[in-house]
């Protein structure tokens, strides 16, 4: 399974890259960066120490430094740490010899034009990179196999949004692109808040994740020290979210999840901006701004405890 | 107890009179109209006429026929009908002895004045009437016990909207009005999509509150008809939602309800307009477009089978 991986790392980031290194099953063709957890030199900089702290070979392609609106949206210090990467200690210089040159907009359309129908990309950062792929070369869009993303939220379990009340971080951080991304022919599937909220990494959790993975455990342990106390003292979580690694898991077991099928717009202004509104499928009718768009699928619920089974088993293994 | 009742009848508006005037523990103070199912001259017609058919005693005084945003909002005919009543045969001329003078919104006022702390208002139409009250006497914001809508969709078991993939019809039929609803010291209660879609008055049900209940039964049986097209052709559904008796019933047995508690803000404008939103209590760290309003009760969960029983056993009593 050949997969491009677009990300800001982020510490759930680390997570599902930790996740990618030990599956035998996905081809990583490349990591592309974008600006959300950190700003795009952090991103890029903590990819590249990740690469080579899990021995992935897959090169790293520096994204977008700046939305599509033009926005600065900062991701609040308090959730990733000033290094994006929960203020672990990291080299002063990490080895960039995985840096390829070029935009990752540009890496994502060679890559998909070289494997037409073979490639899914999971992008758990803002869509930037993927939007901007698209403006280039709109016919991308019959060319992937699927996108699975991490972003959105559509209110199951009450989970409307994290940065505002009505939005999720990813969304929120670039509506522009996350617009598009939705309205393009290519089959998108969203991982949400509504089943990412459902992967609670318990203290004990990393505690063992530690004690059997090793170093890369220890190092994920130590990053969600600062990540914890976040969702401690904000959300009142015993634990950490695991939302990037649930992308991941998706593409491998898509059959763990429940999903509704309907085409998706977001809101890109006002108070509900960076909101994701699906139309269910099942609701005929149709709605103007709905109606000529492609079904995407969005994820309603999660068999948990078989995905924090499985990621314990891979990462250890 | 006692109640004010504004709405906008409409079938389900039919089902919570004919429940409002089977429960001797609540004292109806006056029954208020407002645009909405249908036009104003016939919402207030439909009110007059259900009041004779059920022997209620409470005056009818007629509301708002134009919502605060001053647009046109019809409600599609395939819901309600063209008389807002399922399209059953009305007398041409109705008892309007029942009628009283003077504005809705006057009638709030003077009644919530005349038993400051006292009153409940059970509001299942646009909040028009309600807004016009409180921009012209702020204060009774004070005054009523609570205010228990109708309205809105939080995206619980994936209900986020009936009239756009946003939005429910009450609110998005007068979304200034209902911002400010939200945004008043008074205590609101949410009986929304979330709690509402899980009132389904089946067939087989319509047809025993027509055996048990005699001709005011089979009044709401051959009005349900029509709605039922409506809800089999549009939503899939097998039988007819019972909104707005929902609000009756929270009124006596809120015990029967799971509540979130939290500010909402409702949204005015672009493609989610009219879209209720609220920020959790449970979450910290507030954001600026909910924090100065209060907390507000939004109902999450319902014991549907208790529900329908009283409401069966209450209107059959």
């Amino acid at each position: 399974m050949k997969v491009i991986f677009d990300t800001d790392p982020g510490i759930d980031d680390a997570m599902a890259l930790l996740y990618l290194s030990k599956l035998p099953e996905i081809e990583l063709l490349g990591i592309t960066t974008v600006v959300g957890n950190a700003d795009i030199a952090t991103t890029t900089r903590n990819a590249l120490f990740l690469r080579q702290r899990f021995g992935l070979a897959a090169p790293v392609i520096q994204g977008a430094g700046e939305t599509l609106d033009g926005k600065v949206k900062p991701e609040p210090v308090a959730v990733h740490g000033h290094n994006g990467l929960g203020d672990i200690e990291i080299p002063a210089h990490v080895d960039e010899t995985g840096l390829r040159a070029g935009t990752a907009a540009q890496f994502i359309i060679d890559t998909l034009r070289a494997h037409p129908g073979e490639v899914t990309i999971i992008a758990v950062g803002r869509m930037t990179n993927l939007a901007l792929a698209l403006r280039q070369d709109p016919a991308i869009a019959g060319l992937a196999k699927q996108v699975v993303i991490m972003g959105g939220a559509f209110g199951y379990e009450g989970r409307s949004g994290n940065i505002t009340p009505a939005a999720e971080a990813n969304i929120y951080g670039d509506p522009v692109a996350a617009d598009e991304i939705f309205a393009a022919g290519w089959p998108v599937v969203v991982v949400g808040l509504d089943v990412t909220h459902d992967i609670i990494l318990s203290e004990d959790y990393l505690a063992a994740l530690s004690a059997e993975v090793g170093e890369n455990g220890e190092l994920l342990r130590q990053m969600s020290d600062h990540y914890a106390r976040f969702y401690k003292e904000i959300m009142g979580l015993a634990g950490v979210v695991g939302h990037d690694l649930l992308a991941v898991t998706y593409t491998l077991r898509p059959d763990w999840f429940e999903t509704r099928s309907g085409p998706i717009c977001v809101v890109r202004d006002g108070i509900a901006a960076g909101q994701t509104i699906q139309m269910p499928a099942a609701r005929k009718g149709g709605h103007p701004d709905w109606a000529n768009r492609p079904a995407q699928l969005v994820c309603t619920a999660v068999h948990a405890d078989a995905v924090l089974r499985h990621y314990r088993e891979t990462v250890a293994g």
